[in-house]
């Protein structure tokens, strides 16, 4: 079964909304064995709505629209397919009374554009839209169906999960398909490349390889497409190439494709071990990604987010004659503030950062992208890495924490004789 | 002039891979003033390419692709389009010692795919690679202009700004193109449409209004495009409608579509106020929101993020007792935590979180997404908002910081007697 996305929006084409819907979407289609062909991004006209429609059904059995769907009159998707299919808008009873409730709940007044938002073509199955105003649609036509379902991206979710995986899942696919991707850290594309040539070059016609660089990563994707073989085996045939590539490569891979804080994170809880942050031109982004994942608290105590000179001196104990003499961007600060945090807020590990991210504070000596990451260990060693980072303020702090990750995975390897995840 | 935008990647289809690329290029396109009127994604391969291009062909004066020019054999992009164009493969001696160059600087061995990322199309004017391995091209055939760029973000914004924006300039525009945004907090989409409806009915043909709600803020676009009129006087109608609509609406709006954190963070600076946050909940976000933007040293000093119990009373001095009657989740320690961490941070204001971000810890007297923000200020008083989110961890977390970031910009309107940003 192949899908076409097709998201509507002038604000996707003039780059104020980035397109997560389709992504989400194409990941999800894809774990339920639906191929997707193509996202194609249009404004709120008609006229760009009925030729995708049209394009998109030469290629694709289901279609599925995001967008267009709100109560005001820049959204037209509801029309349109109305217009397309040569249906009526009638009142869906069921999407009125949700529509009540809503407004009553969030004490608002009942408007004539909140009313409209019932009305559906009658040709239509109607998706309930259990986190908005806005009913979904499920068309059959001409052999396809065709999805319509609001932008707002919880909205989409929700009714994708609740009712449109499940009824596309009941038209069974006729052929397997298999992605799975491993995250190697550390090693070029092309040096990778080089190191598995062999491998990619024994590849069968139907699984494919490709590399996705990042940062210092290469994410390697195997997919796998066939009409003869089952799930399972195409699976059992994807996992077999890459024991191949990770024995090549060595210790310089995770499966799947986690941040490395959920990796550290994974790691630090199978050992019962505690970790904390101390940050200054992360700026706290190092604790972000850490508490961002389910269960932190297990192994995330807390950080001291010291940016000024002065909150380094007053909540961390930094000696200011240390500070006077080496600057706060040196390595003598890095490792005194990675020693005393770790000792404040009693943890086993403990992050520093200070550095330049830039655009402005950057000197001949201390250049923009100049980062010092400290790490105490539980051990007792403290290392301080110096770095020069390329890039934007938020690539800097990104680069930051990807950097600060990886010394605490590698140091966790070694110490612990741990593999990775 | 009118662009379409092609990126190519299965890993975009499948979701590993969000399309960020096209919203920075459909944003700047429409800065010069050039429409971008379709984005299509679409997989590596050869008749997906060519069938893209074709139709593109048909809409649009400038094709832009991204993607698929890497060194590994999943990039064919490069391959296409000499095929497509008749061209053949030739050696870029520019482009070959910029190779040389990067391969040397990060001390790898230069490999086979390394040089032969230096054969470009006969046919093309190369867009060299300050940043990467991988040469851009550009076309003009068929009346049409062709640019093709690689699918890293940062090399295609720099080929963009260094070379690509000023040719197409040159070619000048036939229309006037504008697009200016305000953003409103706390007044839903349904409530502002009735609100300024009379204003939109009275919109001529040549300005349309666009709603992008997100979270609890609408933004508001007005688009003109004219043949006729000059960018100054449509800028100038723009503005005027603008004003008609805030007088309407009041003291809830700003210009322009900034984070509240960039707003908060001007409006601190403009008072010479300083901030600092302390989280348990929110593990850093709003921190990291705030010092996410240039120039916040100048009114960022820091942060504690006590996420553990333990840390709360060690590091921010909160009294066991009030803990063990209260809870962490409550409002006595959601203002303890405020009042104590903006003595400990010596700044102006401090925001405090604490809450259930979720999944796990929810309980019935204290549900998953109940979180108090408290807010203590240079006046001396400290209030506490109880706040009952809805949605994934992320999304509470996001939902908290939006938040507080509101009730801190609504003291500053209040207490200063100023206007926003």
């Amino acid at each position: 079964m192949r899908a076409e996305i097709i998201t509507i929006g002038d604000e996707i084409l003039i780059g104020q909304t980035v397109d997560t819907n389709s992504a989400w979407l194409g990941n999800k289609l894809s774990d339920y064995g639906i191929e997707v062909t193509q996202i194609t991004s249009i404004s709120d006209k008609k006229t760009s709505i009925i030729n995708s429609l049209a394009a998109a059904e030469t290629r694709a059995d289901v279609i599925i629209l995001t967008g267009g769907l709100g109560p005001t009159k820049d959204d037209i998707t509801k029309k349109v397919l109305a217009d397309y299919f040569g249906a009526s808008l009638v009142t869906n009873a069921e999407a009125l009374d949700n529509i009540k409730t809503l407004v009553k709940k969030f004490s608002k007044e009942l408007l004539q554009v909140n009313i409209d938002q019932s009305l559906v073509p009658d040709n239509c199955t109607v998706l309930q839209n259990s986190r908005g105003t806005a009913p979904g649609m499920y068309f059959e036509e001409k052999g396809k169906i065709y999805i319509s379902m609001p932008g707002v991206p919880y909205e989409m979710k929700t009714m994708m999960n609740n009712v449109v995986f499940e009824k596309l899942n009941k038209r069974s696919n006729n052929f397997a398909l298999v992605h799975k991707t491993i995250t190697v850290v550390g090693i070029p594309e092309s040096h990778l490349s080089a190191a598995i040539e062999h491998i990619e070059n024994s590849l069968p016609s139907h699984i494919a390889l490709a590399y996705l660089p990042h940062l210092n990563i290469v994410r390697l994707r195997l997919s796998g497409k066939s009409t003869e073989l089952d799930n399972d085996i195409l699976e059992g045939q994807i996992d077999n190439y890459f024991s191949e590539i990770k024995d090549i490569i060595g210790n310089v891979w995770f499966d799947g494709e986690f941040q490395l804080s959920e990796v550290i994170g994974a790691m630090l809880k199978k050992n019962n071990l505690t970790i904390g942050t101390i940050e200054s031109c992360s700026g706290g982004y190092l604790a972000h990604q850490l508490t961002a994942i389910e269960g932190s608290s297990a192994y995330f105590k807390g950080s001291l987010l010291t940016y000024a000179y002065e909150t380094k001196v007053e909540v961390a104990d930094i000696d200011q004659e240390m500070l006077d003499t080496y600057g706060a961007v040196s390595e003598q600060v890095a490792k005194s503030m990675a020693v005393n945090a770790r000792k404040k807020l009693s943890v086993d590990y403990c992050i520093s950062t200070t550095g330049i991210a830039g655009p402005g504070g950057g000197t001949a000596s201390k250049p923009i992208g100049l980062v010092y990451i400290g790490l105490a260990t539980p051990d007792g060693t403290v290392s301080v890495k110096k770095c020069q980072f390329r890039g934007t303020r938020l690539q800097v702090i990104e680069r930051t924490a990807f950097t600060a990750f990886e010394m605490q995975r590698q140091h966790m390897i070694a110490a612990m004789q741990v593999t990775s995840l």
